[in-house]
């Protein structure tokens, strides 16, 4: 269940810009702001299905980008990399705690990858 | 004029499928097979115009995703991070020419990437 959400909340990150506004709208509620479909039917002034529709369609609508696109797929592959990177580096900086000078390397390496989160 | 074909290709490489068949038909004989237009427009039985307009929309419309999502821009700075990364792996091996385990460690850590591409 969590990994449903985790997967949506993705696809909305990569290709909410392509959905309409009342889906957006619609999913940034119920995904970000966590109301319910009551609450959000009465925000909107729409029927509960109305709501749960918008947000079906949405989530389909999202799925068929990244069958089309896969660039979720093609990033996370990239991000996946780089943590493993990040990891491989600090077992090697662990492992070499007397060399003052290649820890200083790998830590600036580090920094290349801590610059990409910002 | 490479830059600007370079760009085009790798937003088509990115948003292509969400071209119109028309659009993306001309996009990958103009770019990829290097037709002319006025080979394309017979290939196509229309007017050399109508291939132009064809090309021109479809690269709006890849700006226009583009501008929307950003995922060019998000995926190659994170490539370049990569590639960063592995020239500076790379000085490492070279300053480091006779610490073998060391030397492994790396090459380890560069396998990550090369499998990037693969």
């Amino acid at each position: 269940m969590f990994d449903k959400i985790a997967e949506v909340s993705l696809l909305y990150d990569f290709y909410g810009e392509l959905l309409t506004n009342r889906q957006r709208d619609a999913m940034q509620l119920y995904h970000e702001e966590n109301l319910s479909l009551s609450e959000i039917a009465q925000e909107f002034s729409i029927s509960r299905q109305g709501v749960h529709d918008a947000l079906k369609n949405a989530e389909k609508a999202l799925h068929e980008y990244e069958q089309k696109l896969g660039l979720v797929r093609k990033f996370t592959k990239t991000r996946e990399a780089v943590l493993q990177i990040d990891s491989r580096l600090d077992m090697l900086i662990r492992e070499n705690k007397n060399n003052k000078d290649l820890i200083n390397k790998l830590e600036d390496i580090k920094g290349i990858i801590d610059g990409l989160d910002e």
